[in-house]
């Protein structure tokens, strides 16, 4: 079992990810990301779901062209752990091109 | 501009899909795919892609974790066309082991 984020810890990780909003009536959090093509959206694609594998936590996604929607939350936690803390913080990093 | 099916070759070529179904209200059809795990789903939505990029003629898609949800239709179109049912045709394909 998977703990999920207390309150404090939440409020904490959440002020370090700016680019993400929490998800209206779900423990979860939520990024749309624009690319300049569809090769470019899919190319992120790839790099995330090779992270999500090795971290065994899985995104729930949606593409169309070169839009990316990702919500991260944790199955097994019930709500936000610090998987989707971790995943997060990857995503932004390769969207910051890293 | 490419052409939007005209009704009868709408007809004929669903008929020929069973697997896909119409999304009510959009001019475009739907199929959800469950796969093994997430290493098979990606796998899958990797072939789809390179198709996809070839044909420049993308799909929208959710995915978390083993299931893949596709919907096709030609925004050129204003609907479904040709390309639609040719991508479907070879998603079709690769689920099958082809």
């Amino acid at each position: 079992m998977i703990p999920k984020l207390g309150d404090d810890e939440r409020a904490a990780a959440l002020a370090t990810l700016p680019d993400w909003a929490l998800v209206p009536g779900r423990d979860a959090i939520t990024r749309s990301i624009r690319f300049k093509d569809f090769n470019a959206a899919f190319a992120f694609m790839v790099r995330v779901a090779l992270k999500a594998e090795k971290m065994d936590h899985h995104p729930e996604w949606f593409n169309v062209y070169n839009r990316v929607d990702i919500t991260l939350s944790t199955h097994d936690a019930g709500g936000l752990s610090e998987r989707d803390i971790a995943l997060a913080r990857f995503i932004d990093q390769v969207v910051a091109g890293g």
